[in-house]
């Protein structure tokens, strides 16, 4: 698996519009625009959502050609609402590794640069990378 | 805001086909049919969106019409990969309450009734409901 | 390894006090009286000896006979503070296995009946039970 | 209130053998023993005590003279199991801010600079500075 197939695959996140900018190992960076199918009934965003672009960060930041790491968890602690119409950026940065667990860190920014949410990632490699799909 | 309201107006919900299908004070269920576009790199579905089905069923159990309540942030552990076409169905119950905080539990099941994601949430009552949109 | 044993090695948790006052299988109870030497800066309990109890009480309820299983990570959210002199009692029951991965929920209440914290734990197994110490 | 007599006061660190060694706003380290009362029932250090150490280092890393600011709750994840006889080093950092919240990391390290347990609290700012105790 090369880092373009994981992405090219990830229907998810293309669906929500999420762009990986920047990738290498041990970090990766994400941005993600706030759009009107992405407000709950208080007419900011899904924390869901918010979530999800964490944890795309997250899952390019600790998957390289080597293995494959799957999330075993996280924790997100939401800081500040955020309205339609932002553009989101998450910077996902390995923190600690031990065997085959990691701990990931995510922060999610706003166009102001303030921190909207901070996400932590539990990592478990599971086994050796699978076959390019065709 | 009846509880009509919260749920109608919830555009992110919605595209992601959530329902909710049972709700009472403390207590709410969702459910979810995993669709194409909601699969990650590796085939199964994202987490985040696993994450967004626990989080919309978290919110329903702790907003009633009396006051609003806010996900603080959240915790999940994912148990087992989800497949195309499961439908999913998350019960959130309130777990314990002080002052103007409370922690919920939400598990997330598959079809064949397997728990595949643990989610606990932190709320926060930040104030008066908001008049209904018009 | 009996139940006896393991509890009968644990010093640290001798030396706090804490006594095992239920155990069968996925779940345990534990209680501590909190001393003057537990409390922080501010005369409250130190909220590590909270987490210590509730660690305890997991511990034990996903301990059996049959294999090693330690903490692989807890959350812990804080309800209210905890005087001198309360006697605090810890359930722990388990709530989701998934092949060597476990979440236990622990909830902590003091005399009033109170919920002061509620931690859940995340175990591991791995491997079979050491031979009795001796 | 000053920086010394929060410390002073803290008991619970004392018994455990806790010491700041470096205390600034939004920094704090603090290092610990491993003795045999700390040991649990597999004869490693009891997680309750690693948790116990990183606490106590967030608690100094959030409070200065100017309020008083709580542990909300907390997330650990263990990395490493810790032996005997080692001397442990937390350092507790601020991550991000916001209202009355804030985040703060905890890393524990052993004598071989090996990260053996990842901590992060949530912080809630509650008031005004108490006066000190006489």
């Amino acid at each position: 698996m090369t880092d373009g197939d994981l992405f090219e695959r990830d229907a998810a996140s293309a669906a929500l519009g999420i762009t990986i900018v920047e990738r290498e190992s041990g970090h990766a960076v994400a941005t993600m625009l706030v759009r009107e199918d992405m407000l709950n009934g208080f007419g900011i965003m899904h924390g869901g959502l918010i979530f999800a672009l964490a944890d795309t960060a997250f899952a390019f930041a600790c998957n390289d050609s080597s293995a494959v790491t799957l999330a075993a968890g996280a924790d997100i602690t939401f800081l500040r609402p955020v309205k339609l119409g932002q553009r989101l950026v998450a910077h996902a940065s390995v923190r600690s590794l031990s065997g085959r667990s990691g701990i990931y860190d995510v922060t999610v920014r706003d166009e102001t640069d303030a921190a909207v949410a901070e996400f932590r990632g539990r990592s478990r490699t599971v086994g050796p990378p699978a076959p390019p799909s065709r």
